[in-house]
């Protein structure tokens, strides 16, 4: 098999074992959470039938249910009526937490109760992060070549200098990525979250999608929400998607970083310049441009840059 | 001035304008948020006042005051008396809250009220997150040299291999970074946080240093705490330093992995090589060894690899 062919076939392998890791974390967290779930639901049902039934409510018999109620609610189990049908430690929810640990996105609506579930965590997203930025990253590699090197070469083959080019294509693909992983799926939340408005699902995108996951608004956790576990996989798939995008953005900035001499003048480390499918056409056509992508270009300012690679 | 010195000058510069961007930050979200939040928990102790001057509390008003009592927490403001003393966007919280966006942590433990706080998160982030990143990665390549070149350098003098010596050296700063930014800031945390566990410390500290932040653990936030904007304060400081000791185990292992062919194996970007300063000293000293670190181990597996660097 030639090396394109084995490379794609070690993306597949990723993507299906990142799908497996995923399916185990759901069975493993639902397993050990569900029961310390329904114990706690059930101890809040009693809780309120008990100050229900008070003959008379004073300030400190209500602090005291408060206190309790909020330490629940805390830990994702609500007391109010209509929220007491649907498990957040359900095969798709856990799902969606083991998703949200591995991508570092953590939006804490459901946090483990039990100090099992605490370590499960902890073992959990030490192997699956590092796993997570692998699959991502060798992603975004098989990415480059139709989203960057082709559009580059479109555009120089268009008559637009070489560094034009760059700075084209990555306007172009923000536009994209905006259009099609904020605009989009902002619409789309604030159409199917009724309590969503189009800002809501913007801040939701954003805060997703650059892993800060802040947890104020969840998708698929409002009461009532029709194939919820459904809903729940496709928000999954969108936001390893997103991720890549970003990652894919991140990279192509680099790369144009690099070229228009900015990374030398932070004195960051270079992009990565070793992909073999991009090896095989260069970011840029123009030959001299193509060496110029992989040297600062100020070289004498930076006399010992790429000293390494040089030996 | 020489290079060394310009590039600490820069270093500085971006750290001095982290602190600054923060304070920015900090001063914003207050001004934004601490009206709607005040008026919130005005709200809320009305809300609590009339519940408990009802004559006969129903599961209907019961449900109706929950509801609210509960949306009131996701946005951080409780109900409890002896939280009601402490504001979430007071100037020190407002900044760890700034941190928590820029570092990608995201505890969501209070989160913007108002859609004026929500808007302004997203441009902040926006800035903030790439700049915390540059912070992030110029301060790992000055600590490169002190706590990765030299020290495998003095392992190599020793008589070690360089492979090994890469090996143990890895193993050497797992083991530190492990007692230096979990063991111990757990125990410190089990101690000043009255309802922390070990286990506890341990998963705040793992989930922070991962920036998945899932928010069920944030220092600081229990009702009298002492000093709390002085603890606020070193948190920050912690989940900066902690989070620069994850990216520098990050680099080390990628450089590494490079040397033993993993990255090739993989067929990923191999590490980047590029700083001034370990170009001077190359992470092997072995020259023959130098050349390995920067081509794959099998160069025959992978012909076209590094054409552009070499082009």
């Amino acid at each position: 098999m030639d090396s394109v062919g084995k490379s794609w076939l070690l993306l597949t392998g990723f993507v299906l074992f990142y799908v497996i890791y995923l399916l185990f974390g759901a069975l493993v967290f639902s397993s050990i959470e569900r029961p310390v779930e329904d114990k706690l639901r059930h101890d809040m049902e009693v809780l309120k039938q008990d100050f229900l039934n008070q003959s008379c409510v004073n300030a400190a018999s209500l602090e005291r249910f408060l206190v309790q109620v909020l330490t629940a609610n805390k830990y994702g189990v609500s007391v109010l009526r209509n929220s007491s049908f649907t498990s957040n430690w359900d095969l798709a929810s856990s799902m969606f937490f083991a998703n949200t640990l591995v991508t570092t996105v953590g939006y804490g609506h459901t946090t483990p109760l039990s100090d099992t579930g605490k370590a499960f965590s902890i073992f959990y997203a030490l192997i699956g992060v590092p796993f997570t930025m692998l699959v991502l990253t060798a992603s975004v590699q098989r990415l480059m070549h139709p989203l960057v090197i082709v559009p580059i070469g479109l555009l120089q083959r268009s008559g637009m200098a070489p560094r034009w080019a760059t700075v084209v294509h990555l306007v172009l693909l923000l536009v994209l990525v905006v259009l099609c992983f904020f605009l989009a799926p902002a619409a789309v939340f604030s159409v199917l979250e009724g309590s969503w408005s189009f800002l809501d699902g913007i801040y939701f995108c954003f805060i997703s999608l650059c892993t800060i996951g802040l947890g104020d608004f969840v998708p698929g956790t409002q009461s009532g929400q029709k194939n919820r576990q459904l809903y729940q996989l496709a928000v999954m798939a969108y936001l390893f998607l997103g991720l890549m995008m970003m990652y894919l953005l991140l990279r192509t900035f680099h790369k144009m970083s690099d070229l228009h001499g900015l990374t030398g003048f932070l004195q960051l480390p270079r992009c990565e310049e070793s992909d073999p499918e991009e090896d095989r056409e260069p970011i840029l056509e123009d030959n001299q441009m193509g060496k110029a992508a992989s040297e600062p270009l100020e070289p004498a300012s930076q006399p010992s840059y790429n000293t390494i690679n040089k030996g």
